[in-house]
């Protein structure tokens, strides 16, 4: 099986990440379409702005969603930068991250149903839980296709691949200490979150430079 | 990391395409979902037909933003015919660019939803309002890309980029002239913002020559 | 503008399949989705085989329609195997063509709702008629990409274009007849779009040698 | 047309891989989509937490057929490992298997539904029997391409498609064993189905040794 690997290496990928593209994209679509309309009695009561403008949290949940969705194919998009052939290891840890992906409009859904309700605490430490969830299915992928770089590129570029190490290792103990704190003080703990996402959102180098610093 | 770039420049934007041109897809079928069946009891007292022929403004509504967002496509395309090279801000704005595309069928819902209703100017104004935010969106990721033609294919016609550029510049302008009379009367608004989108959807050196006359 | 284009033919046409790809998946995914369950109460007094069961036409429309979005993406990948070059108006066309698939879950939706209903005849009359107008408008593409094949590869196999040219006529024939029948006979109406479906889907040598005897 | 087939052949696997993923990506998606957010009026009387707790069952229903997806996914991703070639039948053949596919929602629907109702053993039948139909699907599509291997590549690794061979009699005879199973032991046939899922997901060396021993 190993000449027909090395015949096919390219196309593999391609194909994973075609699968993981049609993914990403229906999330990040359907996110949006999971915000509903305003009622229309009450419209002709207070007016269409008014009843768009009491559902602001309902928006902005949804645009964090959005940019986090946003943020997680991007780094997939960096991590097959460097990977090349596939196993079915891959495939399987790929698939997990997959699962991992599509639950978030749940989550969101939770987190701005339940803003301003009692349950309010329970509903942001699950949506800033599953990001942690997400981050240990990323390491996860990422390890094994690492490991002595056996599913990577000849041509990978190593300072990469290390400056991704550290940034995932980083990453996992901030995503945990905001799980954490969301069980102190839910709004620290979306901020940290979302200067995660505000991290890997950056390009590599700047990315790998914080992460050193740490 | 440059060499790396160099090497894989070809796959990055194939990347960068294939999940847009996913969003785009998604986007434009399922505005045809958000349509609906009439009521059966309605359609039992009045007949099937008479009953669809009351939605005709929905149905118009959902079709005007079917086109929209099939002209968006192609100008995703016309960009990416220049666009060769992709960095971490290329990712960025073309994110937010799918972000403003993923809302459209939300603004049209709502167009739709309050035609012929107290509140139709509000939503003709947000509906056109929308599509002059997305067309900002355009203007930053094409800003983005083409200074100093960095993002650019060494084969790129450089006339097409100075046609683009001329068409967007004319286009913000008139986005935002539409929007601004939205408030002023909402046909004659809807009736610039729907001849935008026929420029828009004019082949290059058409598009480039109204564009130069303005 | 001539020259850009020759050296980025082949990546065109892979964005307007990849595009058209990803709205006919859609599509034809989604159909199944607007299948409901049956009535939980009515489950619980018949049981589920019964209820299941009673919906038999439904499971069926949507089966048929399933079939002819397969059926059509099998054209519209037939037609890509000669078309190699787009211009703006195939960009357009397939848009168009594209808004036919997107409709036709609705149509599906109208016929089984109200099959069994004193509406009967409209919703078959509806949903014959559009795959009539789907028709026009794989016609429409077509005539623009063949004229002169001069959106065709060099390669292109002219017999195979001449196949397509003799089945297209006659398929807007039957389509036509099939309409104008379902307002004498919405049954045969039916059979003969089913026929249609089924000419459609056979291999090109076949469908060529059944369109010459016509 | 043969010479036409011998230029174009890559392509067209490449397009009914691209139209397969998208349909698979979309399925594994709405999975998710598929479940709802607990009834708010239940939430304010127990808590959130206890009331996603009740609906554990329907939370691994749907990872479960997560999981099921995924294995169609890597298995149709093997097949055209070694498949190269397309013809008309496998374009059918595909589209079959593709119908299968995107009933399963449709399914876990039902079997989620109704757990721990009277009617849950029908369920489960329909849920592991509609495996057995894809099983079915799936060596359809497998025995046309590999008859006298005329849908390979050249290249086709023969001890690959052996292996494929063994494991898909075995799978449908299994699929066929846990359907009759669930007539008296719905659990015990959840179990072998889950089981299968599972040996699918194996690699290729070792499914075959286990398929061989059998």
């Amino acid at each position: 099986m190993n000449s027909l690997h090395s015949l096919t290496d390219e196309k593999d990928t391609q194909r994973v990440e075609a699968f993981s593209d049609g993914v990403f994209a229906i999330v990040i679509t359907l996110l949006i379409f999971n915000v509903h309309l305003p009622d229309p009695a009450l419209v002709t009561q207070h007016g269409l702005l008014a009843e768009l403008g009491k559902a602001w949290a309902v928006y902005l949940g949804f645009a964090l969603s959005f940019f986090f969705i946003l943020v997680m194919w991007i780094n997939h998009h960096r991590l097959f930068t460097l990977i090349r052939r596939t196993d079915n290891g891959l495939l399987l840890f790929n698939g997990l991250l997959l699962f991992g992906v599509t639950v978030v409009p749940f989550t969101t859904s939770i987190m701005t149903e339940y803003l301003n309700h009692s349950e309010q605490q329970t509903a942001i430490i699950l949506y800033s839980g599953w990001f942690f969830v997400v981050a240990v299915m990323f390491n996860l992928l990422w390890r094994h296709a690492s490991r002595g770089n056996r599913l990577f590129s000849p041509y990978a570029d190593l300072r990469l691949a290390a400056a991704i190490n550290r940034a995932y290792n980083l990453g996992l103990t901030m995503y945990l200490i905001s799980v954490l704190l969301a069980f102190v003080s839910p709004p620290i703990s979306l901020a940290i979150t979302t200067a995660m996402g505000v991290f890997f959102a950056l390009p590599n180098q700047r990315m790998s430079q914080l992460a050193a610093v740490e």
